[in-house]
């Protein structure tokens, strides 16, 4: 089995192809090859028991996706996008990047001819949601987005459920939740406190909150991410039906919950190194974002998180970045 | 002012230029110029108190939306569109168009520069909605199209909430419910039927009904569609907020209550006219269609149907198409 992950070198990207190196396997098959592409190159995995050929460039220039499926790969994971802040601020390249380039990306394997038709799991989120909403939102709840990053996402669904009716290829599109803790440095995204208030004070350093602690949002592990991107690979699509975009499952946390939880699994010490400085922008922001979903045909379709509650989410994160020690 | 109509020359097009025409206004202001495109030329409106630009071409070729908006109009209907059925069997043209084409404009909208930011109305579809549905499909039910057409309807209203949103322009759309009696000569569409048992059997002929009489639908009057796009053009948009697309209103009725309405109104003799004769073909795909809506936020807004019941529909048809008179 040949695998294209388009989006490579990102957080999500690096741990799926962890996971797929380690495995060796998706599904019941053997992994052969794997072909690794994002504007910079990703790192080539160590000890994968199959070549993998790794690609840097822009994916959206003519030419470029068909050269990218040259290879026929029998999954494609298309976790590729210009992220929800820069598709704000740079309009032109956001609109580029998100939905001319995965058209570009859904045409060249419409023509590929030969009755190619690959397994596309593609990446939308969240954010194709607008406030207001309901107490959770439910899987017939409407695409109204209020960035042009969301707007992008639901245009891709769109695509992606078009080309899969009219037979071009077996496309997946999954909603992922704000992924928490999200490792690494912290970044400038407004959604960046949700994990800095736990990354940072398990590192041993003060975290920023800059909104209240009855702010509640929809969470998922980067365990869990992988896990869908593999299971959305795998599973079977004759049960989806043509509504081929589905909410990924997750905890439903307020910021409250979140540092409770930090409380039970690493102590009061920890936890008080959260600092709160409200942030009136941030809090404008967030005051849009989704709060609670009720995904239930992800559930029935064997989606599942790694996670029961979000100690859970600490707790993996402690087991995946931080070798099992925290600075107490 | 001056308008801008895209798509001039189809059935809604000439109605809605004739109503402009004979007002000479539209809202409070006086109409100084309009500008009329299609694929074919719209016929020159006779006694227009202004000036009427006739244009004719492929409206979704490099620098044609450019051209078509050079002269600044102040309302653009956009109402330009391969019909479901074509979009289905060409799947290039049917993107090209819907999609591209209407991006295409959009585009040179944004980069016309100098503050430029005209009302847009566009007319989307309730193709935009797949089975299976509710009862009544409230306004914050989801878009899973099941066509390509839905599909480039959908996404069109994604990129009208958005350019919105970003202060690119002044976007409505406008979801239209089947139009009915669809004045003209029968044509090949599946929906036809719908208007054709009324139509034909009105003048004097005999029509074909494929499905049974327990089918539902969802019905407006051209008269209505006229409306609707006239009161887009002219209502106060600060009162939509973000979410810009709307279900218009119509009337759900049977093609069992359309007969009895067509009985009413013209009599045993005329209904008589329709003739039994079952399609599989056409009743499988009616199936998936809308058979009613809850269209609380266009009501709200003040979107009224020109009709109260489906007699009324009949009515129209015949004050507007017959001169009064039909074949008793």
């Amino acid at each position: 089995m040949h695998i294209l992950v388009l989006g490579a070198a990102g957080m999500v990207g690096r741990k799926l192809v962890d996971r797929l190196v380690s495995d060796g396997r998706l599904g019941k098959d053997d992994i052969t090859k794997m072909t690794l592409h994002d504007v910079v190159a990703a790192k080539q995995p160590e000890r994968a028991g199959f070549p993998v050929e790794v690609m840097a460039g822009d994916f959206a220039l003519p030419g470029v996706p068909e050269k990218l499926i040259s290879g026929r790969p029998d999954v494609i994971f298309h976790l590729a996008a210009i992220v929800s802040g820069e598709a704000e601020l740079d309009f032109e390249k956001g609109y580029r990047i998100n939905l001319d380039g995965t058209r570009m990306l859904f045409d060249a394997i419409r023509l590929a001819g030969g009755g190619y038709k690959p397994r596309l799991v593609f990446t939308s989120s969240i954010a194709v949601f607008g406030a207001p909403f309901p107490d959770a939102i439910g899987d017939e709840f409407f695409n109204t987005p209020l960035l042009s990053y969301g707007t992008q996402k639901a245009i891709g669904e769109l695509l992606l459920a078009d080309y899969t009716r009219r037979g071009f290829m077996d496309g997946v599109g999954i909603r992922l939740p704000t992924i928490c803790i999200r490792p690494g440095l912290p970044n400038k995204a407004a959604s960046g406190f949700f994990s800095g208030i736990l990354r940072e004070p398990l590192a041993g350093q003060e975290a920023i909150l800059p909104v209240s602690e009855d702010v509640r949002h929809w969470h998922a592990s980067p365990r869990s991410a992988v896990g869908f991107l593999i299971h959305a690979a795998t599973m079977d699509t004759a049960k989806i039906g043509p509504r081929r975009n589905l909410t990924m499952p997750g905890i439903s946390a307020t910021v409250g919950e979140q540092i409770a939880a930090l409380k039970r699994v690493a102590g009061e010490k920890v936890a008080s190194r959260i600092k709160r400085q409200p942030d009136p922008f941030i809090v404008g922001i967030v005051a849009g974002w989704p709060r609670n979903f009720d995904p239930k045909r992800a559930l029935e379709l064997g989606f599942t998180t790694a996670e029961k509650s979000f100690d859970d989410i600490i707790r993996i994160h402690i087991e995946d970045e931080l070798g099992g020690k925290f600075a107490a």
